[in-house]
């Protein structure tokens, strides 16, 4: 057993292609004993955004604080704190906070990788 | 891509033996698309605890309010807001808020059993 506040975890820039004023910080992963998933704390700043993508990994996400347009929903949704979001498998999914005003943060729980 | 706010979510009595003033809410599972790992949110009120306990499933989890005694930890610490905690598969663990004032909650993800 251990623990840490998230904010004692190493921050690192996004670096995917388009993405803007966001940070990520790996919480539990392979080097901290996870064995088939891992869990992951995102920021994105106001005028920030994580654009479309898609890979295989599901995401399991919940949101601590903000709000942000939900790239790749239906209807064009956004998510706030205190939701719950569930990507699929291959899913296109990003995350717009260009027209917020607060950080958008959130929790995301990823199956881990063989590279990881 | 489903997104809800976990208080939309049915609110379970833990029935873990010896439990007391403890909810769980199941927010993403089998039932909502997930494949091999689940997301849960847990609430101890002021009073309450989940006793020591084990099973095979490792938790990934992150405090969202409150502090509790960690049981099963070495030096007896506590995990707080912000906290993140990894407990291991098969390690002896259990959360006691019979001293706090405020609600104790968090998320825990967990391995889903065939039975989920």
């Amino acid at each position: 057993m251990y623990t840490v506040n998230y904010k004692e975890r190493e921050v690192h820039e996004v670096d995917l292609a388009g993405s803007k004023k966001t940070t990520m910080r790996w919480l539990i992963g392979k080097s901290t004993g996870a064995k088939s998933y891992a869990m992951r704390y995102f920021e994105i700043q106001p005028g920030g955004i994580i654009p479309e993508h898609n890979h295989d990994e599901e995401h399991e996400i919940f949101v601590l604080q903000g709000e942000a347009k939900l790239i790749g929903s239906e209807n064009h949704s956004t998510a706030k704190k205190d939701d719950v979001v569930f990507i699929s498998s291959n899913e296109p999914h990003g995350y717009d906070n260009r027209a917020g005003n607060k950080p958008f943060s959130f929790i995301c729980v990823i199956p881990l990788l063989d590279s990881d």
